[in-house]
């Protein structure tokens, strides 16, 4: 969600402790949709899942005074208002959206819940805000999105009185709504009983209306029918999105559950956020109503009474932070961290110490030097995998480049060897160490199981270890007295390759790799372990290389 | 994050309405680490990110009323106190808690953030209420997490005067605050400049005391050296956690930032989230530290003056919704709608709609049946690869019986195909046809390229494809005048086949085991893509299949 500027979204409203509604439950919907969230406090309620205990207004200034402090500041792209209590709050509201947004044109987009009655029966609405909600907060809407008592109220208070039983009520309601001014309306059927049968029949008389079935089972869908009773007559709820030149109606199955605390708060605080990151209404519409059903089907038990619906259902939290400028390699670090006490066995082993001081035995150096010709081949092999698993020409051309670097590194060795009297018989004639066929076949074991991610994760333990050993011995060679030797020492050019700019560029490159597959998708707690099984895996297979050389002493 | 019941976390502090810091930073924070989050006003504020515009505060009976709303009805696992403004609302917050949980032994955490003065210089707490702060609150808080100043107020209000300008003096200042009563003291070290060399001096002198370099680089990372800056002298921040037993510190690079709006309201409520969810204080400090810190390095920007960090860099959002009662299969339904019109096309083949009338000329069912034998192979060998993909006995075993299955299916083919004339002989020498090796190659592709969830992404469209044939075919039979005949028709065994109970429950594990993936590892965006391609591409192959079957016409 870093990756883009989250839009600022506001909502006007009362104050729910309970945090299952009101404020409380527009902030967690503005979180999880990646919004950055503000509230305009109209009244403080003391409420919890059993009902409403009381209620504490903010004065008209106040809450004008929090409005203008925003809007003074800060750039918001969407608002939406909830329960305004009464009518001088409703109408300060009005008044200062009006008044700050005198150009209608740079408006942003207003959602408002006309919330009157609590679902627990206590009165959110003073009578007569009714009427100034009607007069004054309706014609600069975007949207207004009443349920069936909240429809008939205002159809009742604007002499437009209707009874909502059917179908054909809510969309007839829906288009007398229409005409209090706001540019649509979403009628909310939770409170009508409706089934497929009432839909199918509407739609074949109304062919000029949509239908959405987003949680019902579209054609072609006949495996993952579960549900034995009859579609045609199972309960369903439909919302109704009135908009000037068309009619949708979303079709979602009725869930029986105590979980619909703050359903309709959540409801218009999602479509405001998708409205604020510029979606369409009908977009968001959609989008807000599939995630409050699911929020009220995976609702975890809270208090006594109506508990809240899961705000936290389509959030995940990641488990390796973003890169930062004080921290540009996340997941390797964590990776070094997972496995420190290895990695350090590892870069700092005895096989390296000796080497840096030049004592070590030449018989070592031999069998690391015929052992690690021919884990190249093994690890080239890998970087071949990762060629064939690759997606783009992009990352064929890099690790094809890996290639001939090895064969490169290959040649290297090769002329190497033949100083120390080695020849390329001897090289190939050398027998296997059980060490070495251990981490070389399990390159190729990571790279046909996994994916590429998984091969990089193993590749990532010589590559990082050797540019490691590389600096580690260049930063103590040059503090005073150091115990590195470098003058007179025999493997002098082992050091100089590994903490050269060559070698090193590549690590940079490796590291870039790295943290791009954590950034791209980002891994949740399990991958992450598979990651760092693989990676401690290889560091001890690394460090098993080196033990062996030392074996021979 | 719908797995595990969150636990339901408290803030008791003031309201921010632009977002950044108050019960609004604090609810974000829950939402972030996965907590339910509630929340008592208790004051309102008009402010924004230059500063505070006005106050109006809560009559502490309705504070007291707020807070007896939860407790009365919520089980409450962390609670944190934020800005309390005054003496009388401090006061009946602790009296409030400490009459509810009469049993403190039955106490959930508290933290108390002792919010005293705005970033902007604002007073946020009555210096009276500082006093009460001390004689009340101190002593049932679990932790405190005072800032310097907060720090020497209150050592100065409790006749323990003390300048904190060093290390040392922080050290000595967290332990001085821990007589006043709480289980443990945060010390919070932004205003005070350090530098690494003034933490080893400190760390050589005191063996007692812990560092945590969360954020610094720890040995053996020289390859992630970016920062040029010599480390000793680089500016920190340490933060001090003192507890009856021990001292932490909990250093980081020091960040210039506008950015920090909200920085203290976080950071408590990220302790209380994680201490809500049962983690040690040491570790839920840590979490916290480094939260709060790529918090202000990521902040986006918002406002004019002090801005807020970012609270929404450690989630991610889910593009698959969890399974739920009645939608058990999000990822598949995701997947058919994702090709929908490549999977009507397939699944109501021309092919399947002439079989099932029993008019499909001999020649096409004679062909389908010779290319299937032929593809059989190429399915049994991708199970195989599913097999050498898999990390556990239990998906070895289910690929395993898949590739019997498929054996067995062979067989069946063969004695079928016998009764049609065909000998086993003519099977094995029929060309293979390009549509045939076009889908089985790229079964194989899919195989050695991904991961095994990709290779089961892949097979998925053969296995639930014929299931929903079979499906489809048999509901469209029972209905009156059916325009499908099983009367005489010589296909009859193949409908009845893929529509039975054996190949249906096969389908059931196939949903399951693909729900699973989703489930286990969420995907993002970029790897639904990837999934969705995948089959999308099966789904194409698989109408290619009857499509040549049917060109001989």
């Amino acid at each position: 969600m870093s990756e883009t500027v989250p839009p600022a979204v506001l909502t006007i409203a009362g104050s729910d402790p309970s945090g299952g509604a009101g404020i409380q439950a527009d902030l967690k919907a503005f979180t999880a949709f990646g919004c950055y969230g503000m509230s305009v406090i109209t009244a403080l309620t003391a409420q919890n899942t059993t009902g409403v205990q009381g209620v504490h207004p903010s004065p008209p200034d106040f809450v004008e005074k929090q409005l203008r402090s925003i809007l003074g500041d800060i750039d918001v792209h969407a608002i939406k208002t909830g329960m305004l209590f009464d009518a001088a709050n409703t109408r300060v509201i009005a008044q200062t959206f009006r008044s700050h947004y005198a150009d209608a044109s740079s408006r942003p987009p207003l959602v408002v819940d006309p919330v009157c009655v609590s679902t627990s029966g206590h009165t959110l609405l003073a009578p007569e805000a009714v009427q100034v909600l009607i007069d004054e907060l309706c014609p600069i809407a975007t949207l207004i999105t009443p349920n069936k008592s909240e429809a008939e109220l205002l159809l009742s208070q604007s002499n437009r009185a209707a009874k909502i039983t059917s179908l054909g009520d809510m969309i007839a309601a829906s288009e007398k709504l229409l005409l209090l001014g706001s540019k649509a309306v979403l009628l909310k059927g939770g409170h009508v009983e409706l089934t497929l049968a009432d839909v199918e029949k509407l739609a074949a008389e109304r062919p000029d209306v949509t239908v959405v079935r987003e949680e019902l089972l579209a054609d072609n869908m006949e495996i993952l029918q579960v549900n034995e009773q009859d579609l045609t007559t199972r309960p369903l709820v439909v919302d109704v999105l009135k908009e000037a030149e068309r009619t949708t109606l979303f079709v979602s199955p009725r869930i029986e559950s105590m979980s619909t605390h703050g359903t309709g708060c959540t409801l218009s605080a999602v479509i405001a956020s998708l409205l604020g990151k510029g979606h369409t209404l009908l977009e968001a519409t959609r989008q807000a109503t599939a995630y409050t059903h699911v929020g009220i089907e995976t609702a975890f038990p809270v208090g006594h009474g109506h508990g809240p619906l899961n705000h936290l259902h389509a959030l995940t939290q990641r488990v390796i932070p973003p890169p930062t400028a004080s921290n540009p390699h996340p997941l390797t670090r964590i990776l070094i961290q997972s496995a420190a006490k290895t990695w350090k066995e590892y870069v700092e082993h005895d096989f390296v110490k000796q080497l840096a001081q030049g004592t070590l035995p030449r018989e070592c150096f031999m069998h690391f030097i015929k052992q690690d010709y021919l884990y190249l081949k093994y690890y080239a092999r890998a970087y071949g995998l990762l060629v064939a698993k690759s997606s783009t020409y992009g990352s064929i051309e890099s690790a094809t480049q890996t290639i001939v670097n090895v064969i490169n590194e290959v040649r290297t060795h090769k002329a190497f060897s033949a100083r120390w009297g080695i020849s390329e018989a001897d090289l190939a004639a050398t027998p296997e160490s059980p060490s070495t066929t251990a981490y070389g076949a399990y390159l190729i074991d990571v790279g046909l199981q996994g994916d590429s991610a998984k091969l990089i994760m193993a590749l990532a333990a010589c590559l990082l270890g050797y540019g490691e050993v590389g600096l580690w011995l260049k930063k103590e060679a040059t503090k005073p007295n150091s115990w590195v030797k470098l003058k007179g020492n025999a493997y002098l050019q082992w050091i100089e390759d590994y903490s050269g700019e060559h070698y090193q560029n590549a690590v940079k490159l490796g590291l870039e790799t790295i943290e791009a597959l954590a950034v791209a998708d980002p891994p949740n707690a399990l991958r992450l372990q598979e990651w760092s099984a693989i990676w401690e895996k290889c560091t001890r297979l690394e460090k098993g290389f080196w033990d062996a050389s030392m074996k021979l002493l």
